[in-house]
């Protein structure tokens, strides 16, 4: 049994997701962001980051999306949520994740976590003013390259699926209109429509 | 044989260390970043986001540290650079690697490519003043936390041995003392000492 730790709105929705879509035993552990509990002494044990997602096993704890992601996938094999035996094709998929992860969500941060990479005040505000500008051009990229359709991998439901879906539900609260990009929007919708997101959204409330 | 588009003083040279140490055909095509090469559209063809790395296969182009990391331990299997049959160890890899692109290199990105987040050139003055604070708690972290010794995952020389390097390879420039992380300093040595490491080194000069 797995404990996964995460928060409302944040991008360990797309662990939860895919915990959910491979049939793994999980619980799921709310932590309250806005009481700070990511930061008590006790989570801290769990992941000294101070971060969710944070995944409880057996062999002990998993951070960081991506290395979470892929390890559902080879974890439940039989869920078939990546191309594990084709070392390019898997490279893919990690190569969608690795740009969610350490170029669109990071651009993301700089609207809410701006204290992250600067202590001056008006620099925040600089910051938070460029994120529809560098949201919109990471969906851009994305929109253009990315979406192969239906899924993002193609005719395959894969980590990347869950994935995407979690940061583009932060567009609406970036300033950036998901009807600019249609193949996007369609994916939502169609992410929306499975029964495990639907599961985990009316957990997550 | 792949084509590896590197420059130097990028973390394209994770990349490049671990091909030489899988033993890959490959060749190193270096881009010139002073003359703005990565944005020619001739390269924007290749990576149409304006990076490096980037690998060349026979199957198309793969861009994403991690993604590359994990796909040339995948592809070369004989170099034993991951744990590719244990789903927990290889999560363990992917995490450092997660960790290293999406914080680490996030934040030294803040010194030079502040104009990525912010158009307000007091902001970027303010975000290169934060970057020894928050190199040096990162590298606080992967020295309490990530390094097992003698290579980052123990006694195997993993995918995470060339991407720390790396990133260590920065902190000088960053105004960080590497002497205060020993664990750091002497993987660096360690890594230095190894033929791959040097041959890379010197092809990029």
């Amino acid at each position: 049994m797995y404990t996964l730790y995460y928060a409302p709105g944040t991008c360990a929705l797309a662990t939860h997701i895919a915990l959910e879509e491979a049939g793994a035993p999980y619980r799921a552990e709310r932590l309250d962001f806005g009481a700070g509990q990511q930061r008590s002494p006790d989570y801290l044990k769990v992941n000294p980051k101070g971060r969710v997602p944070a995944l409880v096993t057996e062999q002990g704890v998993l951070t960081e999306t991506p290395a979470l992601l892929a390890f559902v996938a080879q974890a439940f094999p039989a869920a078939r949520l990546a191309p594990l035996n084709d070392p390019f094709a898997f490279a893919r998929v990690q190569e969608i994740n690795s740009y969610l992860c350490s170029t669109v969500h990071v651009a993301h941060a700089h609207k809410m976590r701006g204290t992250r990479w600067t202590d001056d005040a008006a620099a925040i505000e600089a910051m938070k003013r460029k994120v529809p500008e560098t949201m919109g051009a990471c969906f851009d990229l994305i929109e253009a390259e990315m979406i192969r359709g239906p899924w993002v991998m193609g005719e395959a439901y894969t980590i990347c699926d869950p994935y995407l879906y979690t940061i583009a539900r932060w567009l609406e609260g970036d300033s950036v209109d998901v009807a600019r990009f249609p193949k996007v929007q369609a994916h939502m919708a169609r992410m929306e429509a499975r029964p495990a997101v639907a599961k985990v959204l009316a957990t997550q409330g």
